[in-house]
């Protein structure tokens, strides 16, 4: 299989944590976003959309869209399992990783910070509290949820890793970069603290990758 | 079962869909979106979230997020399926879904409307022309990825309908609505024609609801 990937992706971020806990080997192709390969004629022959993540697999298929993958990696490597079993429980998994993926990352993604700096003129000052804004509205539904149904462990959902910890951790990370105050949060920092722990989500962090700049 | 619901939310449209096809009796509550009723206490304990739909299960959980919903539907009521059986075609599948739901409803929500207009003061037109640019990268990705992996028949993914119909569709009724232009997407109108000719679809359309003003 093959993975183009950016290391600042924060979709692709998720998709190579699932790679590494489900142990499956890859190769990386690295899509530099900063110098608009994304859109160029050979990528998007890949990926029409021209976004990263896009997974190669081994009949040649591309698949594209991260959480898309991530229950193909799922459905093809069940061990170790990135969904619970219990229907409710993967409704709740799931919810909170669309939280992330349709709630939070979209709204903060380059293609849309662009468009403002080009197409609107609006200030750096005006873009980050709107970054700001949409981090804290997925951010306490998050914290809402998870204190509201109770299933948290060391992890979103009890002690193993889920797509809710694989779409948190990039987000997060984007938070920091972005200088957001995480302070309101506990639920949250405890699993990302958890989750940063182990072996597989650092090997997958932006700043471990080959084309880190 | 009761789903909280505003007619013209398309997510709520989304969940209205399934639950037509999968023929599951659900008691609708009405939340008026325009009343911001989303935002009241009573509300954001059913879903501290504040964004519809919400779905209160037989044992009295509440599930959030359209596509979660959807998935959970699927899994506890598997006739008819939303969703192929083959790993490959479910990821081509759930990518189209994420394309509407991650790539283009997010950022032409009503959230982010009202924010451009009270927050950054931009007009009418600007965000005619921001709504219409995100329709464009969202279509032009989908139809392009109709056209590649050639899985198309009456529907997204041949013959029966899938969790990317559920989500094409009702942006599809938004795209009307914003009048953009959809004869760029020959793929997707006949995909939507044939949808709307089934009567789980018409039942679930926003001018049809209780709700609808």
């Amino acid at each position: 299989m093959k993975l183009y990937t950016y290391f600042r992706s924060s979709a692709s971020y998720r998709v190579r944590i699932a790679l590494a806990l489900k142990g499956v080997d890859v190769e990386y192709q690295y899509v530099n976003l900063l110098k608009d390969e994304q859109r160029e004629v050979a990528y998007k022959q890949a990926n029409p959309q021209g976004y990263v993540p896009a997974l190669v697999t081994d009949d040649d298929v591309t698949l594209t869209q991260s959480l898309a993958i991530i229950e193909y990696l799922d459905e093809v490597h069940p061990k170790p399992p990135l969904l619970p079993e219990n229907p409710i429980e993967r409704a709740y998994v799931r919810a909170l990783a669309n939280i992330i993926a349709s709630d939070i990352h979209p709204l903060n993604n380059r293609g849309v910070l662009q468009y403002f700096e080009d197409e609107l003129n609006i200030d750096s000052e005006q873009r980050k509290k709107w970054y700001h804004h949409w981090l804290k509205q997925g951010f306490d539904a998050f914290e809402a949820i998870l204190a509201a149904h109770n299933l948290k462990g060391r992890f979103c959902f009890r002690d193993n890793p889920t797509i809710a910890d694989l779409c948190l951790v990039p987000q997060v990370y984007n938070a920091w970069r972005f200088d957001f105050d995480m302070k309101a949060y506990p639920l949250i920092n405890d699993i990302v603290v958890n989750c940063n722990s182990l072996k597989e989500f650092d090997i997958a962090a932006p700043h471990n990758q080959a084309d880190a700049a």
